[in-house]
């Protein structure tokens, strides 16, 4: 996961990474807000109700995960986050957060920022679905490509994407909406010009499937490989990865320290 | 609570007393217990549901209300409990505590202590109703006799004590089952002799609930005045009070994190 965030170009000197469970007051900010939450709106969270659905937890749910969106709250309290770059589909947890904030600082003393929701401008980047084409992509429903893919396994894991099940031969007509190929294309290939054809091409029948996929692994190929290129040398120096972890873990654990002493001494529990 | 503690003659010389905000790493291990509990499991639990029906809790039960039972599992595994002292009506909480230990240990490693459960030997003691009869002592039911009443208050609390409805008139024949002030008096008093002379009377008509109750008042007087005693030295010096405490949890925070470390260490999340 560190790999993940500093191949992509996130730099720790602007930054902070940490792992969460070296932070202890985030638990013990999550404990008090579970106070300030009912069992009911947590079950009504849709994305915890479509996890649920995925996950086969109907029936047995593990109480941890009802409330990870608690724990999120504290994540993003305990930084005095004023905005929260989110997938669409992670509205909802931040609705909770802001909930949260509001409910706490009216009922003991106003300490907590309320944060904003940032979602990405690119309209095709609010829910990219997985190679399936139906679900978000997932590590349990095995339809993710991985930051860390090499490119040969992102060319093979392209070649499976669902695309128009009706579009059976080149000269097919073929279409273009819910096709994951064209939602990637529309996603990120910056050469609009290009892929408005291609898509008039697709629908008049005459361009095959195969075709379109080889542009767009292209596509996905100019992205990941300088993602690749920034993983090969930390994955060289994973001694230095750590540091940055463990440095980054003691800067947070300051930082939430604060917000849990103001979050204790607002409910009068900042004893002696 | 300290003084009440201190009071009944817990010496914190054997007996660490420790404010449990003060504790992190009791919140710590709360949440990774909670991933080993269900929802359901949760509401299965007897005391819970009688304490969410007390509360009016049906319609908006606050997630910290249905979870503490886990975190009641945290308050007993970090200091390696190997016997807890409970009221009867606590024992399902107990249980939820012994499930969480042989759920963690079969999952990761076996590091936690499952405890055994002590009840009161006095049978009358296992589940002393309140001043009216009804339910179990509650602050929030107004039927308590506390620690720290005075005198003149416990009198007056016992004058309006439920007996027995059907005993109109001190001549009439009255019954001692249910009747509150007897089940006090099998309890606290130890001249089990003149108890059943009392009850005997009482049955046949001709003995008042004024005299039994005075009676009572007599025997939690002889009770209660070597505890207010000691309580009125130990509020003379609120100072000494808080010393103990810090020091308490002090203590409770370095034997906590040991528990925690090795519950970290045996779910692999003890990095660097």
């Amino acid at each position: 996961m560190a790999l993940d965030y500093l191949s992509v170009g996130l730099d720790p000197k602007k930054s902070n990474l940490f792992i969460q469970t070296k932070i202890s007051p985030l638990f013990e900010l999550t404990a008090y807000y579970m106070n300030l939450v009912t069992v009911s709106r947590l079950e009504r969270n849709p994305t915890v109700k479509a996890e649920i659905a995925q996950k086969n937890f109907e029936t047995s749910l593990p109480v941890g995960f009802l409330c990870y969106p608690i724990s999120q709250a504290a994540d993003i309290t305990a930084f005095d986050a004023t905005v929260v770059p989110v997938g669409e589909d992670q509205a909802p947890m931040l609705e909770q957060t802001r909930e949260i904030v509001r409910k706490f600082n009216d009922t003991y003393d106003n300490v907590l920022v309320e944060p904003e929701m940032l979602l990405p401008t690119n309209q095709m980047c609010r829910r990219l679905p997985g190679l399936d084409g139906k679900a978000k992509m997932s590590k349990t429903l095995n339809n993710c490509i991985y930051l860390s893919d090499a490119a040969d396994v992102v060319a093979k894991k392209v070649m499976t994407m669902y695309t128009d099940p009706t579009h059976v031969k080149a000269s097919d007509p073929g279409h273009v909406e819910g096709n994951t190929v064209f939602t990637y294309l529309d996603a990120f290939c910056s050469d609009i010009a290009t892929v408005n054809e291609l898509k008039a091409n697709y629908q008049r029948g005459g361009l095959g499937d195969v075709k379109v996929k080889k542009f767009l692994i292209e596509v996905l190929d100019s992205i990941l490989a300088p993602i690749r290129e920034r993983r090969s040398v930390y994955a060289a120096d994973v001694a230095e990865v750590w540091k940055i972890l463990s440095e980054g873990s003691l800067k947070a654990n300051l930082k939430a320290a604060q917000t849990l002493s103001r979050v204790k001494k607002a409910m009068k529990i900042d004893y002696c």
